[in-house]
């Protein structure tokens, strides 16, 4: 059994921070779900540790990623707590390799693209990746200071997400906008000219589009709001003065996806 | 200086649960936003707690609520954290009568509600509060065993919406039911047979209707299922298995904000 002092463990301990993982080029996955979806969404998992406690609870994931070829290995319940970031930790952890791919292997023929910039809470980016995903996006942009999606709160939040569609990392921005050329950029912005729910809008949402999200507390910079070819809003019928981002995302990717909709039913790329 | 031993202060305290408020028919308002909208927004309030530094922080809003004739009392930084459920209390707390009101007044004339059955978490149900309210919706009822909307999380979560559109309680279902008469019922499910992006539904969301949101864990008790005119689900064009309450609920919501937009610009009421 191995102990949070033992070397393997240590070392995935460091996984826990973004500077480790960019070292290692790993992250680590908490929890049953997760795990599985690590294990069958085409990740490379390199090994799962589960205390005696998970082993007999997970038997299920256990006996999967065995099948895969992954081997698990058993640890302490305080080599298992020191792998964890949640309150109540599940006992199962993943090493995975890192799964973000090149910005142009994300965007390559897509036609419905979210891009996040400076996008820092976690849980919030998590939460637009997962309705990105159930909104038919061909990949997600992690853009400018955005939060590192392998993160352990947005991978939660994210609920297996992460592992389903082509994820992206890029600093610097204006890399960011050449690799967009040929998608009408949106800017969702509270005081955008154009309402989402306007006709003209639907037309626009019909075409090969990325939507735009900036962080919760500033905003998207001026110079994104600039250079996109629309600034949109999500028009507020009562007296709410806003929405969150998450909500707004999903408002926005879901709109997206009806007007896309009479052009392809599934996943909205046009290799599908 | 009123401390945390004054006879008022201990009182408010047991605002904090929902005994107390229920007992009291009062609850507490935290932060200078909250308590700006509860002084605006028409809710009485009795009087507000405030430490130095938050008197000397929030001049405005302190103001404003004297200028209404509402006593801002200042209490000590204990005082104020024995009123505070955050981890960094603001130091400014509104004692305000409970909001909700009857079932059949919330319904009047309405042709867009909410109504959650069963939902436990409060960050969910005043984020799902706060989108009813952006959406237009005419009320929000908080049916079965559904947290208090006075809770506190639950109020800070709807970020004002809570004093914005009516808000009704009803623990027995049979009830909530009745009151709905007249409005199309539309519940809310992963399973359901009609697609919220389906030509037909579009018709659909265009009269009066009352969606049904249930809790995460469980979704909609069979009976809730069986009672409505359509189960309606937010098809999944990507991998996602599911979407959050609170963005299944903004999603659906709004669908129904665009169906009814060239009925009504604005707040979708028919007294609007």
């Amino acid at each position: 059994m191995l102990t949070e002092r033992t070397p393997r463990v240590a070392a995935a301990r460091k996984l826990l921070r973004r500077a480790g993982r960019d070292k290692a080029g790993r992250f680590l996955v908490e929890g049953a779900q997760a795990v599985r979806e690590a294990v069958s969404g085409g990740a490379r998992v390199h090994e799962v540790f589960a205390t005696g406690t998970a082993l007999s609870r997970n038997a299920d994931v256990v006996s999967f990623a065995e099948g895969r070829g992954i081997p698990v290995t058993l640890v302490t319940d305080a080599a298992a707590e020191g792998l964890s970031e949640t309150v109540t930790p599940q006992g199962l952890v993943a090493v995975c390799d890192l799964v973000d791919v090149p910005l142009d292997t994300a965007l390559q023929d897509a036609r419905l693209v979210a891009v996040l910039v400076n996008v820092s809470e976690p849980g919030n980016a998590g939460t637009v990746l997962r309705a990105a995903d159930a909104a038919g996006a061909a990949a997600v942009v992690f853009g400018g200071d955005s939060v590192d999606p392998h993160n352990g709160k947005a991978v939660r939040a994210s609920t297996g997400s992460l592992f389903h569609l082509p994820v992206a990392r890029e600093r610097d921005l204006t890399v960011v906008r050449k690799a967009l050329a040929g998608l009408t950029l949106l800017a969702a912005d509270g005081h955008g000219e154009l309402d989402l729910h306007a006709p003209e809008a639907a037309e626009v949402l019909a075409g090969p589009t990325a939507w735009i999200f900036g962080g919760e507390a500033h905003g998207l910079p001026a110079t994104v709001l600039e250079a996109a070819d629309h600034r949109v809003r999500v028009p507020l019928y009562g007296r709410a003065e806003s929405l969150n981002l998450a909500t707004a995302a999903a408002i926005c990717l879901y709109a997206s996806a009806a007007a896309l909709r009479p052009i392809q039913g599934s996943r909205i790329t046009d290799r599908a």
